[in-house]
């Protein structure tokens, strides 16, 4: 088994409704509500510690999900099943060059900084410094912040400074806004993706980016069910997440 | 725009029923069902180029997913959605050393070693040589194979020859079998990933899991669905993947 | 076992793909795909009949989605599962006073006639003779046409013949133009319907609902998944429809 | 507008989360958490009325639904939208004979009863006189009590006293206990149908049905999902039920 080094974040696992993730330190102690947890001088992962009420925590890493389902949130925030797609249904690499608007919590942005690795970097836009700074402590906390540029800007009116973009992410309430400033940022054949509540934000979006030289544009949408797998019988869980955001991709290409 | 260099992989898009992955070489010639395209001396993303019978192909970026997508298969495949989850739903990080068992067709592989960079390293297991074969041509044709190491071996009978793995990922049809050699070949805290079509299979591997000190363990399924955005009016696509696989998770603990 | 009676309307069910519903006859012959079914003089519910080439077919009773599977059809139509629907989401019963427009391809009348009795009645509209007649035949062949009315009519122009009607299912290009005579010939606390492909058509309809006193409304979509359930293990159907109709319910109420 | 008459139900509807059904009766005293509504002597439907804390209920016809989704419950439900599935997925009409092994909470027997005519008949079997209780309360409060035997009878040991049933329904923990009788009391290609939560209930039955003379037997799942449709952007509920049963159909032919 290693030892859990000071700095390392430890996801304390006490039950689906009891989990802590807290960075270690020896000696340092976490309140949860089934009693306060102390972490030993020496804590090995895989380990079981007992809360001041006897209660069995288990000392695990925690994923990429765990960090994005744990941050402060100031705004909505993207679910890890739909940023496993953006990975996917674009060409990311730790190299790659990724423009994000707006910053939201920081959620897409812990996630790709753990990803990435230099010269791979992203640019992170907001508008309003408090979003930002709400992000900015979330990545310094768990993602690599080493990896990611912060700039407050309006990029509707602005647009952004870089160009020769791998990726544009968008997020905001107003996507069809970015279109043309994504278009310009980005290389050719490089990736739009934009996350939307709406289907009327999809539409008026798509139709902006069909004005521009955008292509191959398909919108999805995910849904994820749990499952009950136990002696007794195996079922679904009755709860499931109706809708999240739906997702568009598309490619630019030479506007003709 | 930037220019295509040669060995870049570029596809072909002439619509979502005809495109085409291909290394790029000045002149080469692409037999489409649309007529013939022949690659130009100076090519650039974002490009368009004319097939012999006069259609339009635009030159594009191929996303992880469209190499996925586009493999030589021998095996069942890995969808672009559910290899997501995988890199969410664990630690997943450039820097992730990873055993995998069997390398079916090579898609987790293609996409993981994309993905790495060294010291991180994928160890891909088949039992059955003929099969490695084929993932490892595809793996050296769109992945990174620096970052692979391949091994024919039994991993049900023998166990894996690596200690100390961040991820263990089983697509074999009888994944219980390899849980033992995953639990003795993960880090304290380390990830377990398994995929498997049918009920049966999770609900026996996770027995057997939990007779071992696997941990926080979770079943999910993945539904992906389409959607139409159009002028005359926003619907779902009436096609959709009814299943895929079901995605099993867990942790290693400490035993006891 | 039963004997099957002249006119009596048999499934012959000779697997998922290779099953005819005819109407009984004795010394009829049925020309399938797996050669020519002879219908004997004697006949029995689930008796099994052997097709000119040996194959077996059994002979049982259509569902209510047989039929409406199995409708000559000029027009979209309704889905076994979404009428279920309207059945529960309304007050239907055996002598409700049903009001329907168009009458499409008779999928909803064939359903609505073989479950009303005296005096109940459904009164079907469309503007198109050439559809009604669809709809018309496929009423006489597999429904109760004893309890339809037809009226080749303008809904949208000219209304409702009746008043005081229980339910109004619409299912036109453009239901918003039904609404306000929907109005007027509901009773009080009655229930309008309408299926939609698009979410445009959904949101214009609610939005003229809402302008006369339509109440408690309530829109949804219904997804069906089989599964394979074998010795060699469960999972659900890799093909599933990815969407039919959006319907919307709602009530009169005084407008205010 | 029409006047509601003493004895029929209403819906008093103040929003999606108040909403009371309630048998009329001049001068009675509804208690909502919004207050007292008191019914007036005359009283039409659709019309509103105002709780003594001067909030708006409407008085509106309830659907099917609405009853089943009020009803006191002792076990597990149907769903409407399952409901409705059994009605499309069987031959069932006004006339049909239909047995239904157990009694439930009675929901399926409200809606079975309100959608018969003599002699179509629901015989409604329990092996436990309070279950059955339950459901016989809710059925005359509810249904239409005239349509409906009861039977307290454990069906897995003694089987059912009626022959040449149109329909058999089985809602009870383990459904292949009465697969056989189910099969001696079906005329010649009736309908079986079971609703269970668990896989491994759904695998088990279908393996004695298929021992006995069942065909084309079929098991879906169906979801269903809710709307937002606003000025303001439409989107899917976040809100979704996950799971509620399975559902199996099959015909009774000839055991050969």
């Amino acid at each position: 088994m290693h030892r859990v080094v000071e700095g390392e974040y430890v996801l304390l696992w006490g039950g689906p409704d009891a989990n802590y993730l807290s960075e270690y330190k020896a000696g340092k102690v976490v309140h949860s509500h089934r009693g306060k947890i102390t972490l030993p001088e020496e804590l090995y992962w895989g380990d079981v510690v007992l809360s001041s009420t006897g209660r069995r925590f288990y000392v695990i890493r925690p994923s990429n999900a765990d960090f994005v389902l744990r941050l402060r949130r100031k705004t909505n925030i993207f679910y890890p099943k739909d940023m496993g797609l953006v990975l996917m249904y674009t060409n990311f690499n730790p190299f790659s060059k990724v423009l994000e608007v707006g910053s939201g919590s920081g959620a897409m942005a812990v996630v790709i900084t753990r990803m990435l690795v230099p010269p791979g970097k992203l640019y992170s836009y907001d508008v309003n410094p408090r979003h930002q700074r709400v992000a900015r402590e979330n990545v310094e906390r768990y993602g690599r912040s080493e990896n990611v540029v912060w700039h407050v800007r309006d990029v509707a009116e602005c647009g952004f400074w870089e160009k020769d973009a791998d990726i544009v992410i968008i997020d905001v309430p107003e996507p069809w806004t970015i279109v043309p400033h994504a278009y310009r940022s980005l290389k050719g054949g490089g990736f739009l993706v934009f996350a939307s509540p709406n289907v009327e934000q999809v539409k008026q979006t798509r139709s902006e980016m069909q004005k521009f030289g955008f292509f191959g544009i398909r919108t999805v949408e995910l849904l994820m069910r749990d499952w009950h797998i136990r002696d007794v019988g195996c079922r679904p869980d009755h709860r499931m997440q109706g809708h999240t955001l739906f997702y568009t991709f598309a490619r630019k290409v030479r506007s003709v």
